[in-house]
C-alpha cells in the first residue's frame, strides 16, 4: 500500500489496492446528523424519522450514460447523484443518505473514483444528505451504482398513479437543457457553456419535490426518460390521458438557435430529452402554485387518443429513451 | 416488444427491451407488509418502525464473484442476496427490504436474469424481506449491484468498535466451507456435493444477528473477507488484539478429506475463506450463549503481536481478499 500523502503520483487502483481505495474514497466524505453510523462497517445506519425510508437505486455505465472525454469523474459523481436525489424528491421525500457501489478498472488512475467521490459528496450536500457508505470492486468497465435515501417528513408519498383528470399539469427545472448540450458535444462543439455545463451537471430542483408534496400534488415524477415519456408513466398508472400545450412549454432563444445550426426542433429536445431531472406534477386545478412551477398541460379522462398527446395530437417522434435498443451512448 | 405469454421462448433482453424486462422481473417479486410503495415508481417505500435504517451496498461482477458455468442465476441470485441480507444482520437489524441495480448484455437470454431474480426473491423471503425497487440497463459485463435495507428494532446497531479485552468471540454458521466447494469446482469435480452446493448457494444465519445483539454483542461483523481479515476488521477499530484457539473451530470430516484430496490444510479454508456469511461477534466473558454459537478465541489488549493470532502466533497465510490485487475468480 503506497502512502499517498507525500505529494506524489496517486497512481492506479490496482497499485492502491481495493482497502487502499477505499479509505481514500471514505476519507474525503462528510456527515449529517441524520448519519448514525457512516461508512466502514457492515452497513450504514441512517435516520427515518418518518418511521418510513425512501428508497432508489440507478447504475450509470461508462460509455453508455458518461463518457470521461465529454465529462471530468466529479462532473459524472455529480450526474449520478443528482439523478438518484432527484429520484427521491419525486416522492416527495427530503433525500438524506446515498450508498455507492463502484467497479473500477484496474488500471484506471486513483484520481478519478477519488473526483467522483467528491462529485458525489458535493451533489449530496446540495441536497443536505450524505454518502454513508458502499462497495468497490475491479471490473473492467466504469460502473457507478447508485442507491438513495429520504425521508417523508410524515406525508404522504406522491406516486404516479394518483392524477386525475381536471387536474392541471406543472413542471420546475429544466427541460431539453441536457439533450440540446447533448446535440453540441456529439458535433464536437463545446459551446454553448451553459447547455453543455447542464447535460455535464443537471441541477434538478430538489426543493420543488417535497415543496409540491406540502402543495397537495396528486402524481409526481422526475423527468430522466424524457417529458413525454414520464408523463406516460403517469399517464398510464393514473388511467388518465395527459395533454401538454406546447405554447406553455419554455424554448430559450439560445436553444432554439442551437436546433437551427444542428437541425433539430427545440422542441423535441423539451418533449424528449431526460437526464435534466425536472420535476413533474399534477395538481388539483384550484391550486396555486409558487412562480417557478409553470403549468404545461392538463389531465383528461382517458380516450382513444395516445396517453401523452401535444396540443391534442400525438407526438409523432419516439418518446423517451429504451436502454436496450438505443444504438449508443446518450 | 415481443408478448411472452404464448409459450414461445423468451428470446434475449434486447430483444425484450429494457421496460419489458422490467415487467417480468417485477411481476415475479411478491412483497411484504412492510413495502409502503413497492417497484415502478421513481422510488420505493419501505417501513422503518425504529426510525432508523440500516442500509449496505454490494456489488458482484460475472466472472470475478460468479461463472455462469458454476452457478445458475437462481444461485447467483440467493448468493448476491444473502451477501447484503447477511450485511444487515451483522449489525443487528432485521431486513426489510432489497433494491437491485442490474447491467445485462443485450444478447443475454431473458431467462438470466428472471431465474436471478426468483432467486433474490426467494433469499430475501428467507430472511422475510422483499425486493422493493431497482434499475436494469444494458452493458457488456453482468453486474449485481444490491442495496440491503433494515430495520434495529430499537436496539443500538453492535458495530465492529466495541470489543474490549477480556470479551469471547463466538461464531455460529458455517466457516470454510464455500471456499472448500470452489476447490472441488476449481479443479472440475461437483462434488461433495455439500461444499459445492455451500460455494453456490450461502445460507448465513440471518436470524443470529439480531439475537446476537440481543445477547449483549460488544462487535459484530459477517465473515466475508475470511474469519482473520474480518476478525482484524473488527480488531482494528475496536483497538484491541483478536487470538483465535484453533481447536475451537469445527473442520468437518469431509472437509479434511478434500484439504487433503487437493493438498490444502482445510485450517486455511475456515481462516481466510469469505462467501459463507457466517457472523462473528465478540460478548461479555459472563454472557451464556445459545448452542448455536461457537466460543473460538477471545479478546486481548494490543500488543506488539498482529491485531489477529491464531493460537497466540501470527498466522502466516494471507488472510482476506483483495479485489484488486486478486489474479483470477474467486
Amino acid at each position: 500500500m503506497r502512502d499517498l500523502t507525500g505529494g506524489r503520483s496517486p497512481g492506479t487502483v490496482g497499485e492502491l489496492g481495493e482497502f487502499g481505495l477505499i479509505r481514500q474514497l471514505t476519507s474525503r466524505l462528510t456527515s449529517t446528523p441524520a448519519v448514525r453510523v457512516g461508512p466502514g462497517d457492515d452497513a450504514a445506519v441512517v435516520a427515518a424519522p418518518d418511521r418510513r425510508v425512501v428508497a432508489s437505486t440507478d447504475i450509470l455505465i461508462e460509455g453508455r450514460h458518461f463518457r470521461r472525454d465529454w465529462s471530468t469523474a466529479y462532473d459524472v459523481g455529480r450526474k449520478a447523484a443528482a439523478q438518484n436525489l432527484a429520484d427521491i424528491a419525486a416522492m416527495g421525500a427530503v433525500p438524506t443518505g446515498l450508498l455507492l457501489g463502484l467497479v473500477v478498472p484496474a488500471e484506471l488512475p486513483v484520481n478519478w473514483p477519488t473526483e467522483l467521490m467528491d462529485g458525489i459528496r458535493d451533489e449530496a450536500q446540495v441536497a443536505a444528505a450524505a454518502v454513508v457508505g458502499g462497495d468497490v470492486v475491479r471490473g473492467d468497465t466504469i460502473t457507478v451504482s447508485i442507491t438513495a435515501l429520504g425521508d417523508l417528513r410524515n406525508r404522504e408519498p406522491v406516486t404516479r398513479g394518483g392524477a386525475r383528470p381536471g387536474d392541471v399539469v406543472a413542471v420546475t427545472g429544466w427541460l431539453g437543457w441536457s439533450a440540446a448540450g447533448h446535440a453540441v458535444l456529439s458535433r464536437g462543439f463545446r459551446s454553448p457553456r451553459a447547455f453543455v455545463e447542464a447535460h455535464r451537471r443537471p441541477e434538478p430542483p430538489y426543493h420543488a419535490g417535497p415543496a409540491a408534496a406540502g402543495l397537495g400534488a396528486t402524481a409526481m415524477t422526475d423527468v430522466s426518460d424524457g417529458l413525454i415519456a414520464d408523463l406516460g408513466h403517469i399517464a398510464e398508472v393514473s388511467k388518465v390521458r395527459i395533454d401538454v400545450r406546447s405554447a406553455g412549454l419554455d424554448i430559450p432563444a439560445q436553444m432554439a438557435d442551437i436546433g437551427q445550426a444542428v437541425g433539430v426542433d427545440p422542441l423535441h429536445w423539451v418533449l424528449t430529452g431526460g437526464e435534466d431531472h425536472a420535476i413533474v406534477a399534477t395538481f388539483p386545478p384550484d391550486q396555486k402554485l409558487p412562480a417557478r412551477w409553470r403549468v404545461i398541460g392538463e389531465v383528461l379522462a382517458p380516450s382513444a387518443l395516445p396517453q401523452v398527446t401535444v396540443d391534442g395530437a400525438a407526438w409523432d417522434k419516439a418518446g423517451g429513451w429504451d436502454h436496450f435498443s438505443a444504438p449508443s451512448e446518450h
